[in-house]
């Protein structure tokens, strides 16, 4: 059955559209746009053959839409990061050409041949795979989010970064293939460990700075994945090829890449990665220990400073990502007015387990400023909490677990600015 | 709680294996090889920074995962095909920069700017949309698989091209972002087209070719995208950059890409590409008409003839692709012996509405040769048919729309052949 829906009128009438009356009645376009009315020169000659690209990239129009560092963070761009464009993104999977890289001695090169991954310590029988005994387990495929604790970290501060590149872009999205975990510890044995409910897994990178870090027994045995592909393809160098692990939920650096070694410890390692650093200290001057899961957070992407509102009053489409380290974002709240009054926005697709979800609120825009914040729920039940939350509870002297809720201030010629509000 | 599961060995004494025993019971590795016994290079340097690659590319050592073309299948690499790697990967995204093209006239490359897309005939009011227009619509996020109707078309005539890649390559699977294109015409005003159950649209690009199809106004209303995001990014200029169209479950002819025109007619506009083309000549010479919908079909990507078994007996992962035109993919069965007997495969996933699925069988290998084959089901209960089923209605004079089961004949040495089984 056709039937014609209730109609919604979008464009018209709004001031600052060109979507134009071409003639009233008329099957045959009347206008004066010569993009209409001559015939363009990309309809007269031929395009690129099939031969072209190999293998594609993206079209030069949309050559900002990259990946970006920021040189003053850290001393050395082998120990630093860069950050996700998702101010120009859409949907929820982010292409590993331009997924945010975090490294600690650099990416390094490591082919298949020459990869080795030990599993020893308190195992029956201690083992090297080769990349090709890994293909021969079985494997599994999901979608997870993978964040650095650091994203969102200059907000502590409020040294606030200009883009939600750079205050959120520290996350990517992505389908990897690999082993479960569990099935490499049970083909090595865990019986020699004894009871498992106290035992961990320390694992470690086959780079200079070896990134070694202690992940609880429960975790390991749970949805950890030994990966080798990422949205269908090899893992590209810069994010672990030939393999990494893939912690769902957990913060980006337990994600270690270039996988060398997996050992079944007594204990937790305590190793730098997990003491000095990648901890928060509070306003009493301890540290929380083990904050290794990522809290329910969002932020808009559209508008913000980097995509910024360029036509006039009218239908406009705000939108955004939401994520949870703790199961399926549920729920995202939209605020126009620093937090005041709330909408609640569309979900693309029902929240999935450790996903990001992408979420729009289709509405229209007055002209006028607006203080831009969303608001994730996720299954537990959790609200992200506001800028004046979080800090009551953890003080000002974190750089890690930022999951406060961003407000971008809108002004009335569409700019965006990353802004506080009380 | 932590418990241990039930243990499967997959590796341990299996003969082809080189998980090695390292040191029984011991922690450390004692072991000849000197990927374990020495520090490696890229453990004494540090890699690349953050800084070396804003937008990246796979690494080097995967430039045999590329889309390939044949060039004897077409008289210009501008009015011809390549296809995406399939054999190469896992999961069920395809990334852009290796998801097959299909051009009739070379894919152009058209700015922002300079794009405008019409809706006229029988609407209300004719319009014309900017780029900038078209975000300002609510849009949507979906999966969903694109198939070349010619996909597998050399199989009809027994010409076996041999591999996955070339058999089956003509198919990609992406996020798609965009506006439904329902919103768009009633933007534009149906009333003026009266009754519309018998009414079309005639799409068209803005390429030599323009590549015209009609589609009957019940599926443009349903779930049609005007899409500009695939894989969250920009559309590459060979996927149709800035917009193209996304008509799930039906042939990848009719998402035409580059979008210039959508104009609602009275009946089909019966175009070069709906009646010379894209029809399928019957055993009696007559054609079958409006075969839009891609039945359901799979293919094993591995083994097969571009990715041979490399080991010896013993654990082996069957993986492939499965998907359907009418909606989701409920079940896949893989045979070893050519159709006599059937074991059913592992789903990655739920099957999702008109999107690829992956299967995995975990098996063991006895060495000896195989004859294997998928068959996938999907939710109305439809079986995809083997060759020999599909001859007996269709005759041997198609091009298009063959789903039939495809057969990899494993030699003992592990090496695949694109063979018949009759």
């Amino acid at each position: 059955m056709v039937t014609r829906r209730g109609r919604r009128e979008f464009l018209k009438g709004s001031v600052a559209t060109s979507a134009a009356l071409v003639a009233a009645g008329g099957a045959r376009a009347q206008t004066a746009d010569p993009l209409i009315t001559e015939i363009q020169p990309w309809a007269q000659s031929f395009g690129d053959g099939v031969d072209a690209t190999p293998y594609g990239l993206p079209i030069e129009f949309e050559s900002d839409v990259i990946r970006r560092n920021v040189p003053w963070l850290t001393a050395d761009a082998t120990s630093s990061i860069n950050f996700t464009p998702i101010h120009a993104l859409d949907g929820t999977i982010t292409p590993q050409g331009c997924a945010f890289e975090r490294h600690h001695s650099g990416a390094i090169e490591l082919a298949k041949p020459d990869y080795r991954l030990m599993i020893n310590g308190l195992v029956d029988t201690p083992l090297v795979f080769t990349y090709e005994d890994l293909e021969r387990f079985p494997r599994e495929t999901h979608v997870y989010f993978c964040e650095c604790a650091a994203n969102t970290g200059m907000e502590w501060a409020g040294a606030q970064l200009n883009g939600a590149q750079f205050t959120h872009g520290m996350i990517h999205n992505m389908e990897y293939s690999g082993v479960p975990l569990r099935l490499l510890l049970e083909e090595a044995g865990l019986d020699a460990a004894g009871d498992l409910a106290d035992k961990w897994v320390y694992v470690e990178g086959a780079d200079a700075s070896s990134n070694g870090r202690s992940i609880p027994m429960e975790k390991a045995l749970d949805d950890v994945l030994v990966a080798f592909k990422a949205n269908g393809e090899a893992l590209r160098k810069e994010h672990g090829y030939p393999v990494r692990l893939v912690v769902p939920g957990w913060e980006g650096n337990m994600w270690v890449k270039w996988l060398r070694r997996i050992e079944v410890t007594p204990m937790a390692v305590q190793s730098r990665e997990e003491t000095s650093k990648y901890t928060d200290t509070l306003a009493d001057g301890t540290s929380r220990k083990w904050t290794w899961v990522m809290d329910a957070k969002s932020v808009i992407t559209s508008p913000s400073p980097q995509s910024p509102i360029t036509h006039g009053p009218g239908p406009l489409v705000i939108t955004g990502l939401a994520w949870s380290g703790h199961g399926a974002t549920t729920r995202v709240d939209v605020s126009k007015d620093g937090g005041k009054t709330w909408e609640t926005a569309r979900l693309a697709a029902p929240g999935a387990d450790k996903a990001l979800t992408r979420f729009y609120l289709d509405t229209e825009w007055d002209g006028e400023e607006m203080l831009l914040q969303s608001r994730a729920m996720d299954e537990t039940g959790y609200v992200q909490p506001t800028k004046t939350q979080l800090r009551e509870v953890r003080g000002l002297n974190s750089i890690y677990h930022n999951n406060c809720i961003q407000t971008w201030w809108v002004k009335p010629g569409g700019e965006a600015e990353n802004v506080e509000v009380s």
